[in-house]
């Protein structure tokens, strides 16, 4: 059995619960190694308490779930099957007490199905035991999400060589959505961002047909997947000269995200992080412009727990990923975010992006 | 209001709801012009019998809300707000009786927090409602649908450009993937699919890295999302020669495609769409290698109701768009599959794709 299925099961037995039944895909995978997309099939991970993990799929899935599956007891329903009497059978007649479901992904629809088919006592939510354990990153994790670093910063370098006269921000989207595939990517982590001149004054603009121009400020936001681990990386460039306003908001932002990083320490907060990255903006009078909170876990997914706002007081702990990107915002003028991904190790914070940080002016 | 709206308040009354409540966010923007995505946040359309339509969304949407919705009355609610309690407002202190909601999309994480805020004496599916008034397009959409589908038509011609010798089925998708956004589509509107070779006898093969041969069978299938509706397309054609078994199948497939169109009138059923393809393919002696239904809804999703399997014995109507993909897939040799999208009209079918479909030979 493998790691996170034992947490699992661990947390089961501590929160009392005698079953649980995990059915987002992401979670499947997660636990089994079995990735899919059932679209509106029944997929399940069964775990009653004392019993061995049993794994339900569609009939058409069979020969992939055994293939890719560290649960071995696999069973299948075809289209005219009911997978709710499939778990029924698991319980062999008896009245379960308390069974665990994900109460933000299971759809009402399914929940009448489970409840006539298995009457439990009650039904409890188990969505924050999950996210706990997705919060703290195994080494296998981790190799994954540096190589989906590394692939997000091959993407970025060779997209940078598109930064031509005439080139609008849309066609570098293009580019670098069609890089992604290209160095063997998955796709984008989420849409890809490229702001330039003004629209870079926006925290989520939406990229247009604006052509490039002499002394923007360039701003690159983009993610892949790959392995299904996502990366998220920010960079910001100037384009032929520097603004000098622009290149003092540069050098803020730079310093906010490397104080944000040196704060990212087991044992401290979360809100600290985000305090430690604002105090540098707020002193040099940008605090105003300042107006997101620092990051957010990174994972399966691109925004995942923690939140990384300033209320946030849960403790950092070692194995914990998440993204430090400070962002100065000001209307009319023009933006600057820097953002890299930070995974929390017993020696303090490394960066799994590494390009580099000083500015940089880009020539057309 | 628009007509969507209304229909579905006539739907409320008739089957005896006292309030509804929308908040799949495709349903929303169908209902009320308003897209968006609100991830984690709460965004919900609330009717109530005898009163005026109310959009509750997040704060941050408030604007864009307003700009587009054309139900004007906007209620808002901020990360700290409770959106349960604002539609607890709504209801101004009366019990309602019978509230429907999607069943299929609400989760039980949320459902928990309606029912304690609106105690209802039932809440009701209202999936079926939504799916039949989706099922028949309006002029709008049908405009909308044949833009999608001549934008992933301009897509393929230029993408057949990109065949030459020692291209990839995978450098391909990023070709296409790429030219969706160049030429104004918001993106695919599912996974591209390029398989070349005996790869093509797999219904649902996965692009790699096999390199396109003479002599091969080149299976494209794709869709583009444009203006919230999607397009679907699937072309096969022939790499410098034309195999004459693959020939003799490709003919048997177009005259299958054909004469599923050709059974795609208001009045018949739409199983009936799938056995006049099908009979083709049997005739032929190819009945065991055509292994799936003839085709499915398209519209604001790319597989929507109706499912056009044998057995479905619901009536086609005026207004109804779906595929018909007939394929015929011989393990070891290669397959062919051709899609066209249908909109039913008073005076019959009509495609909503129209490229060539006999059978072209590429040279790489």
């Amino acid at each position: 059995m493998n790691e996170a299925l034992s947490t699992l099961e661990q947390g089961m037995a501590g929160g009392g619960l005698d079953a649980l039944l995990v059915t987002d895909p992401k979670h499947v995978y997660y636990l089994t190694g079995f990735a899919s997309n059932p679209h509106e099939r029944f997929l399940g991970l069964l775990l009653i308490r004392g019993g061995e993990p049993v794994l339900i799929v569609p009939a058409l899935d069979a020969e992939a779930a055994h293939a890719a599956s560290s649960v071995t007891k696999i069973l299948t329903h075809s289209d005219t099957d009911n997978p709710y009497e499939l778990l029924k059978s698991c319980f062999a007649g008896s009245k379960p007490g308390t069974v665990g479901i994900e109460k933000e992904h299971f759809t009402v629809h399914r929940y009448e199905q489970l409840a006539e088919a298995v009457p439990a006592e009650a039904f409890r939510d188990i969505g924050h035991l999950l996210r706990s354990m997705r919060a703290k990153k195994t080494p296998d994790e981790i190799s994954r999400m540096k190589h989906a670093a590394e692939l997000v910063e091959e993407v970025l370098r060779q997209g940078l060589t598109h930064v031509k006269a005439g080139v609008s921000e849309i066609e570098l989207v293009a580019e670098l959505d069609y890089l992604m595939k290209k160095v063997g990517a998955s796709g984008p982590s989420f849409d890809t961002m490229v702001l330039s001149g003004p629209n870079t004054a926006l925290p989520h603009g939406v990229p247009g047909s604006r052509i490039i121009q002499p002394g923007d400020f360039l701003m690159f936001d983009l993610g892949v997947y790959a392995a299904g681990y996502a990366s998220d990386i920010t960079r910001t460039f100037a384009v032929e000269e520097a603004d000098p306003k622009l290149a003092e908001i540069y050098n803020t932002v730079l310093a906010a995200n490397e104080a944000g990083i040196a704060a990212s320490r087991a044992g401290a907060t979360f809100g600290s992080v985000d305090r430690a990255a604002r105090d540098v903006i707020e002193a040099a009078g940008y605090g105003e412009y300042f107006m997101h909170r620092v990051g957010h876990g990174l994972g399966m997914d691109t925004h995942e727990y923690p939140s990384l706002h300033g209320m946030n007081g849960d403790f950092i702990d070692i194995g914990n990923v998440f993204t430090v990107e400070p962002g100065i915002y000001v209307a009319g003028l023009g933006g600057v975010r820097i953002e890299d991904d930070v995974w929390i190790t017993p020696e303090g914070p490394q960066t799994l992006t590494t390009m580099s940080k000083a500015l940089t002016v880009l020539h057309l």
